[in-house]
Parts: structure tokens; C-alpha cells; sequence
């Protein structure tokens, strides 16, 4: 804890708001999602002042999934919300975050001080005077909490938010009340960046998984690699990918792990889901002799309903938290510094290959006369005109599945909420990737959501365009609720929306008629067509692109067939 | 408790969710709010099966403002949504009602029961196996949580909750676990209806009560009556009603009392609120030697920044929960039996009559030459145009604060979010209205909205037209935050908005050509043609109406500037 700043002379005095944002610049946060609001107005002049970006969403959820996705494309997010209405609004965005390890700094304007020390009747609050019920409620899905009721701890507390929430890729929540923004604290502590290094691993303890991985690895003759979601999370994608080209051993990725390994490797193998897998993948998975998972997230959507069959015997598993080797624990040993060393000491292996996907279109498909759009067909058609360092983001329901289907090239970052799964998600977080993008270069940001998703946040559109993103969107246009279709009520009114002119919007949103370009396919020539348009496809295209891409309301991709059968029998289990 | 069921032969078996549903209807519901997911889905096949509605809306905040917005006109509401996601999503919704003592009913789907116990690694989860997370967190804004684990517990929980909501008029937490809904309880338990009378007073308490405020009234020589927020949501408007009719008291609203008094009554003066009040109303209410106040809440925003100048020393407060007379509480004492006997018992009063508000237009606007419709022209001119019965919905913005200056005609009902000031919530919330009203048989359900406000949850609109509803929308369009704007920050990006092609977006929701139509007003002449415009006004169209009323983004309603000021000053405060 600093020493109390108010009896000490500050050399370099600057406003605890002014010193939050700087920090937040300095850890790689060029623009600041959310709304304003009375209690975080005064805050929000030091934004522009330090020279980020104020967003301007449309709703405080909608901020939410847009800091999220911009936090998965830029490494770290902020949203500044207002006390209890605003951040109440965002709290199942940041639910989402916190269960997909996703680093997003919550900033909460609140009521001075004073008027909490008061219990006023402000405003915003549930009429009890208790200015701590949301804070609780946000306790539960953020690793750190930093109250700012006190000028000298501010700095403090600020610092150990924002880096817990790098570390530990999960939200944190800072309090902001009015009388403090403009408080004094020692500008000179930003002379010393945050640290941001993860704790290295205890150098022996780390040396004895290393051998007893490399012992294992040794002694395999058909090993295979699996990537999965925290690799990516907790920032072991450079050791990953170091260790999959040295060994050469076949590599797959479960769902949540799309996009973290090179698909063009030769030793890239595809998606592996127990009964949801690429063709061939599941025989070759389930045979290996070895199976060394990076980062599992073993959840019901992400295994096609807990359809693996690996045993834990043939298993080592790398965690942030953890190595596990079998059933041998080595708690404290982070994956990182393993997987680097035993990349560094791996002789010659003898690997037997895997398969190869290949974007290929199924047979069956080439050959039908059927000019609808199926699900089995447009996936790996998509992969064929994917890019080199696309972002590809797409929205729980078919889309979620049938980019299993999808083989990416190179560098391609996929965003998507396997676990979490709240739909509207996906058009939220491709505002925020398609701002992150824009800042760092990259040309195409690409949504796939469905028809019934969208409906829940796609005033977002707006906000893309208020900020002049340029994304590429795919609304699947299937008349409803496919995927809860699969899991019951077929033909229920339940499962079906109002039907939308969906290509209207961005004009009833205000696009200006250069902004943007919509089109509406029904076919797989209109999809072909598409495809090959530069304007539409071009990575140079300024314009923001929509989509209506229809599909049938009964067809989806084999993967969520298995899934959801299984999620039926288990809802029904009694 | 009830015994254990399992163990008994049950005479009249039904199944959990088709019980709670028809409890549901029992009480007067009779349409459901919410959205699918596959938690609830067997659930929602109850519905319908029962006879009630499924609104089915666009995502579930949204579901959640609307069945405040249903509660408030239908007397109680029941929202459904799916666990984790789906729930939390609705939270700042839910934290409003309870904030507003609005009675809703929320049922969420859960995983099983046996998937809970196994801790498994389930979508929607943390990832930590903890399925309380969310209960605990709605544990904060719900009067009663009912966890639906065990069968034989169920109908007692469920008959507890929905009790607890209407005599508590707030929101209650139900979970219904997949393994639950079709689990039997004792359908015969339904032949007795729910007991929802509240619990009289203790007579010699309330006897003594009764005299004491008598002996006040009886000594006054110009008291006044000022009805609030409470009156309405404890349900206390009849014995109020009959206490101001008997007595001719001079009689206020508070602005969340708005509605609660017929309005055309000799003996209503208007809105008192401080430096915010009507007209010749603060001299008349601050110089009374007695007020009495009915269902008081004292928040900054119903007080014009605790602007009140009335002494506690003249005054007697009637709550759901005591009574306070000067100094003296009187805990435990519910207003509406006091109020009833007060209005039996009073004789003869000397009464100073009191000031009488009539929707006169200031002169000032009158005279003026400019076509631009201004804020101190709209409201007052409203108020000639509206008429008995009519439901209207402001939000929070300037349309909170100019619906002070609008006489209402007998029997309209005002709904408004002054205390939570959620935004978005009209639009919300006037789905809901719109919907009970249509389930009553009232004509107009009205909404005022601002640009600002709409953008968030402005599909709602589309809900309206799938349950095809015919309210009035204004969407005053005055290019961004108004509100902010007089708080801090007048000419700032972030109180800016995208600018919308707002009605267009009835279209673009699909609504039917037949269904609705669109308007736009810039002038108090083109105000006056639309008022005048029978299709437009005339109770019996059928069509939703959608009205951009565009004012100036620098003008706002006296009361918002007076309330705004002090706003802004202890926002200030150190
Ligand atoms: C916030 C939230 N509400 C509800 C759900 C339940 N849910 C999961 S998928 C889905 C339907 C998605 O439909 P759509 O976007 O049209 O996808 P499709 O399967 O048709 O491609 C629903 C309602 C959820 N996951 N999240
Ligand atoms: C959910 C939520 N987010 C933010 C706020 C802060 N807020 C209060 S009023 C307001 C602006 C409303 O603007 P508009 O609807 O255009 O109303 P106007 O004053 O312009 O009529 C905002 C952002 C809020 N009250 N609720
Ligand atoms: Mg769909
Ligand atoms: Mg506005």
C-alpha cells in the first residue's frame, strides 16, 4: 500500500482519472468502449485528453461483448460504465469474459463518497442506501476488485487491477466516484511501466516436469498434439507453435482452440471433438499413445457433449495453473516455461503423420443438383476464400459448429463463445474486433451470426458505423432458432422470430451511402458469385459489407447434430 | 413445508412446470416474457399448453423492462429465461423492479439437478462448477429465491414465491432445473387459490394511528396531500382516492406519483417537487401546516435534487410498512388500513383550496413566432390531447422531467423509471404496457422516448410487432444525451449519438405494410396536424405508430435544468 499521498508533497501531481487512462494506454488500450452517464461524465473528459478513442456503443451488454472481442484481437479492453444501471447491463458480458479468460478492465462511475458515506436516496441505487450490492454482485466474476474510496490508495489500486487483469486474462472492476476523479495522485509512478511478466516457474521444480514430459514423449511412438482455448487465454501461442514445427508431431485443435495453431502446417490435422470431429480425426486422436493437450477446456460444447475418448493415462495436460502428467499433479508449473524447455531439449521423434483436411467439399455435396445453400457445403467452401490474418468471429448456433468444418489459412485469429454461449455475443465482439483491427492493420473482420442471434444486440451495426469499421456480415437467415430446434421443439413458436429485412438496417442505422454495401444470397452460384466480387471480398474495401445469407431452418452442421442430441439427453436425464 | 410427496400417493398428479404456470395464471398473468434456451425449452412447451401467451422477445434485458412495463398495468408479471446467460443479461431489469417494487416473477432454466451435483463443465457456466453463482447474485434484487431442487418441495416454493412477489410487489428468483418440470406434484392444491390479501393492522394499533392523525388533520388549517410512488405500487390508489375525494384536500404528486390521483379533480394543484414543481404549487405545498404524504420515496430525481422545503415537523408519512406522524413511528403499520378508517372517520374540514394546473400553454410560448417545438410548449399541449385512460411511458431523459407540466385526463396510468432511471427501459417497458393493455381492453398505450434512450433496446419494436401491438412512439430526436448534456459535458462526442433513420426501422423489423405507420413532426403546426389526425389519434386504430419528434438538442424541461444543477454539484462535491 502507497504511503498517504495527501501529507507528502506529489512532484509530478496528476488526476487519478487522468492516471487511469494513462495506464491503460500504456498496457495497449487505444480506444475505451461503453456509455456515459452522470456518475462517469467528468471521467470520461480525460479520455480524448490522454489521446484514446471514446467508442460510443449503444447499450452497456453490447459494450461488453465489443470489449471483449477487442480485448481478443488487442490483448487487454476497457468499458467505462455507470454505476448500478450500466454496469447491471454489462454484467453477462463480463460473466462471459471472466469463464473465457478474457481480460477486460470495468470501470464503474459511482456517486461521490460523500453522498455513499450519506446513504442518499440517489438515483440508480435499490432505495436501501447500501452503494455495495453491485460491486458484490461483481465480485463473483471479476480476479480483482479495486474500490477507489481513498486518494492515497488509488494509484495502488489502480496498478494491481489492471495488472492482475493481464495476468490472469480474466476482468477485474474498478469503482470510480466522482469526488475522486479529479484527486491528485504521483504522475511520476508512470515513469515505471506495469510489470506484466508472468511469474517464472521454480527453475527445479520446472526442470522435473520437464524431463518427466520428455520421458513420456520419448517413449511415444504415435503421439499427438492438442490445442485448446487457454493456450491461446494465457498467452502460450508463440511455445506452442515453436513446439508443434520442431517435433512435427500431428497437431489438432478442439473448438475452442480454432485459430491458435498454423492450419497450413503439414503436421495440422483438424478439429478434434470426439464425436463431432473432422473426418479421420477422432481414429487418429483416439489411437494415439500419447495425447499432449495445451490448454483444455474439457466443456459439454466443446467436446460434442463429452464424446472424447482419451484417457487420462495417455494424457498430459498443460495448464496456467499446472502440469498434469497422467494422474501426477505438479501444481505452480505454468505451461509456458515447460513447453519452451522441452521444445529446447526434444531430439529426433519418431512420428507416425495424421490426416490432413483439406477445405474439401463432401462429396455428396459436389455432386447434388440442389442449388440451396447447406451447411455442409458452405464451411469448408468458406475456407477456401478465408485470408492469411483474417478475423473470423463466429456466434453460438450453427455457425459455432460449422466452422469446425472450416481449415483457416495461416494466422487467421477465431473468436467465438463455446463455453459461455450467450448469443447477441458475436455482433458485439465484432465491433470491438473490427475497431482492434483497424488499429493494428489488419483488412478483413469477418462475423458469422445467426438470424435469431443477431436480433438480441444488432444495434451494434450502428456503432460500427458511427466508427467506421468495415466488417464483412453474415447473418445466416434460417427463420429462427436451428440449433434449439435440435435440442427440442421442432416446429414451436418459441423457436421462431420476427422475421427482419435484416439488409435494411445499416441504412435505418444512418450509413452514409458510401459506408456500405449489402447483398442477399440464396444459392451456392450466388455464393460463388459473392466470393469472387472484389469489391466484396477485397481487403481493401472501405465499405462495411452485410450479408443475408440463407440457409434452411432445418440443416445444420453435423458436429451440432451430435452436440445438441446429447445436451437433449442430458437435460432429460432424471 | 409440505411432507414429502414421493412418499404419498399423489391423487391429482401434474407436472412442476405446468403447476407453476398455472399458478401463474391464477394470480392474472397471462402472457410470459422471455426468450428460449435449451435449459428452459421443455419448460416453455407449458405454456401454451396451459393457454397463456409466449411473447417471445429479442433478448432478455429487453424481456425484462417489459414485464415491468406489463406488471405495472397487469398488477404482476413472469419472465423466463435460460441459466447464466440468459438470466444475467436481464439483471439491471430485474435490480429495477426491485428498485420500484415492481412484481416480477423470474423463472430460470436450469442444468439438472444430477449435472449440478457432478459439477460437470457445462455452456453457461464459469467453468468452476458452480451453479449458485447467479442465484446469489439475484439473491440482491429479489423479495424471495425459490431453488426448485427437490420434487416435493416444489409447489410450496413455487407458492411462496408468487405470494411474496405480489404482497411484496417485487421480484421474485425461481430456478427449474430440466430434471424438475416434468417431475408430479399434487395438482389438487391448485383448487385453492393463492391467499394475496395483505395482513390487516393489529386493530388497537391502528385504531391508535387513525386518532392520532385525525387529531392533526382536525387541528390543520391548510393541509395538503401529496401522493407518491408507494400509493401505487403497495396498491393503496383506493383508499387514497377516497380519502382525497372525501376530504377536498388539496392534493400533489410526487413525479413518481404521477397517475396515482385523478387529475381532474377541483382539488388537484399538479406536481410538487421542490424547485422542480408546478406553477404556484411550491408556495402552496412549503406553506401548508400539514402534509400528508402517501407512499413517499425522497430521491434525488423525485425531488428536483432534494429541492423539498417541508418540515418533518408538519409532516405525516403513510408507507406499506409503518406510519411516521412528525417524529413518532409507528412501525408495522400498513397505510392502507389507516387511510381507510381516516376517511370513514373525518368530518368536516376547514380547507384552504389550493392552486389548479390546466395544461395552459405559457404565454410566452404563445406568443412566440417560432415554429420550433420547444419543451415548455410539448408537454402542457400533450395534455390537452391525451385522454381517459390512456397508459403513458416516459423515459428517463427530458421526457421524464416535461411529463411534470402535463395535466393528465382521469384514469391515465403513468409509467416511468424515476428512481432507477434505467435507459432503454421505456421502450422496454412500453412493449409489456402496450400488451396488458391490449389483454384489458385499454386503447392507447403511449411512449415517449428519446434518441438517446431508444437506441438501446429499440428492437423491442419488433417484439411489439410480432405480438402485433399498436402503441404510440415518440422518439423526441434531439441528436444525442440531452440530459448528460445539462449534467456536464454540452458539447461533447460522448454525448452524441449515431444518428438513426429512426423510422425506418419498423420496416426493417418486418413489420407488414398494414401494421404501422411512420411520422415525423418538426413543428408545433405539423404537432397540431398530427394530434388532430383521427387515424393517427383515434383509439380504434389498430396500427403501431411510430413519431419522430424532433426538438432542439440545447432545450430541455425547467425541471431537468433545476434537478440537473444540483446533480451536477454534488457530483462535484469533495
Ligand atoms: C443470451 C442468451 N439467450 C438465450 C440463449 C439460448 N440460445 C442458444 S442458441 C439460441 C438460438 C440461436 O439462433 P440463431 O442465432 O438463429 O442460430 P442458428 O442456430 O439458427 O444458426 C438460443 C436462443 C443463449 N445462448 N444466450
Ligand atoms: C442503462 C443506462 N445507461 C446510461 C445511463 C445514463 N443516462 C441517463 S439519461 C442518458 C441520456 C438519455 O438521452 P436521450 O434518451 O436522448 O434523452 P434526452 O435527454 O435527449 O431527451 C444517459 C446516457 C442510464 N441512465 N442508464
Ligand atoms: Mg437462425
Ligand atoms: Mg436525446
Amino acid at each position: 500500500m502507497a504511503a498517504d499521498l495527501r501529507s507528502q508533497a506529489i512532484q509530478n501531481p496528476i488526476d487519478i482519472a487522468e492516471y487511469l487512462f494513462k495506464r491503460l494506454q500504456q498496457v495497449g488500450v487505444r480506444s475505451i468502449h461503453g456509455l456515459p452517464g452522470d456518475y462517469n461524465l467528468v471521467a470520461l473528459d480525460y479520455i480524448a485528453k490522454v489521446g484514446l478513442n471514446w467508442v460510443g456503443n449503444c447499450n452497456e451488454l453490447n459494450a461488453g461483448y465489443a470489449a471483449d472481442g477487442y480485448a481478443r484481437v488487442n490483448g487487454i479492453s476497457a468499458i467505462v460504465t455507470t454505476f448500478g444501471v450500466g454496469e447491471l447491463s454489462a454484467v453477462n458480458a463480463i460473466a462471459g469474459a471472466y469463464s473465457e479468460y478474457v481480460p477486460i478492465v470495468h470501470i464503474v462511475g459511482y456517486p461521490s463518497t460523500t453522498a455513499q458515506k450519506d446513504g442518499m436516496l440517489l438515483h440508480h441505487t435499490l432505495g436501501n442506501g447500501d452503494f455495495n450490492v453491485f460491486s458484490n454482485m461483481s465480485r463473483q466474476i471479476s480476479c480483482a476488485v479495486s474500490m477507489i474510496n481513498h486518494q492515497h490508495e488509488a494509484a495502488t489500486l489502480i496498478d494491481n487491477a489492471i495488472r492482475e487483469c493481464y495476468l490472469q486474462s480474466r476482468p477485474v472492476y474498478i469503482s470510480l466516484p466522482t469526488d475522486m476523479v479529479q484527486k491528485k495522485v504521483d504522475g511520476d509512478r508512470l515513469k515505471t511501466p506495469l510489470d506484466l511478466t508472468f511469474a517464472p516457474n521454480e527453475v527445479e521444480k520446472e526442470d522435473y516436469v520437464v524431463d518427466v514430459v520428455l520421458k513420456y514423449l520419448h517413449a511415444a511412438r504415435n503421439p499427438v498434439i492438442l490445442v485448446d482455448a487457454c493456450a491461446i487465454r494465457h498467452r502460450a501461442l508463440d511455445e506452442t507453435h515453436e513446439f508443434i514445427k520442431k517435433t512435427g508431431i500431428p497437431t489438432f485443435v478442439a473448438p475452442m482452440g480454432k485459430g491458435a495453431v498454423d492450419e497450413t502446417l503439414p503436421n495440422y490435422g483438424g478439429v478434434y471433438a470426439g464425436d463431432g470431429s473432422n473426418a479421420g480425426v477422432r481414429e487418429r486422436v483416439e489411437s494415439a499413445d500419447l495425447v499432449i493437450s495445451i490448454g483444455p477446456i474439457k466443456s459439454d460444447f466443446n467436446t460434442a457433449g463429452f464424446s472424447y475418448r482419451i484417457s487420462q493415462l495417455n494424457t498430459i495436460d498443460f495448464h496456467s495453473y499446472a502440469v498434469r502428467v497422467r494422474y501426477s499433479e505438479y501444481p505452480g508449473v505454468r505451461m509456458n516455461g515447460v513447453l519452451r524447455k522441452v521444445t529446447e531439449k526434444i531430439g529426433k521423434l519418431n512420428i507416425e503423420s495424421g490426416p490432413n483436411p483439406t477445405n474439401e467439399i463432401p462429396d455428396e455435396e459436389i455432386k447434388s443438383p440442389e442449388p440451396t445453400i447447406t451447411q455442409a457445403w458452405f464451411w469448408p467452401r468458406l475456407g477456401q476464400w478465408l485470408e492469411k490474418g483474417d478475423i473470423i468471429i463466429t456466434e453460438t448456433g450453427t455457425a459455432n459448429f460449422g466452422i469446425w468444418e472450416t481449415r483457416f489459412p495461416a494466422e487467421v485469429k477465431a473468436i467465438s463463445q463455446v463455453l459461455w454461449g450467450s448469443i447477441g455475443y458475436a455482433t458485439g465482439a465484432c465491433q470491438g474486433a473490427a475497431l482492434a483491427a483497424k488499429e493494428l492493420g489488419i483488412k478483413r473482420t469477418i462475423l458469422f451470426t445467426g438470424d435469431g442471434s443477431f436480433q438480441l444486440t444488432a444495434q451494434e451495426v450502428s456503432t460500427m458505423l458511427r466508427n467506421d469499421l468495415n466488417p464483412i456480415i453474415f447473418v445466416i437467415c434460417n427463420n429462427g432458432y436451428t440449433i434449439e430446434r435440435f435440442i427440442h421443439g421442432w416446429e414451436d413458436k418459441y423457436n421462431d422470430v420476427q422475421e427482419w429485412k435484416y439488409r435494411d438496417l445499416p441504412a435505418a442505422f444512418g450509413a452514409r451511402p458510401d459506408q456500405y454495401k449489402t447483398y442477399r444470397v440464396d444459392s451456392k452460384g450466388g455464393v460463388e458469385k459473392l466470393f469472387r466480387d472484389e469489391e466484396f471480398a477485397g481487403a481493401g474495401t472501405k465499405k462495411l459489407r452485410f450479408v443475408e445469407l440463407v440457409m434452411r431452418w432445418d440443416d445444420a452442421p453435423k458436429a451440432l447434430m451430435s452436440t445438441t442430441e446429447s445436451t437433449a439427453r442430458r437435460n432429460a436425464e432424471n
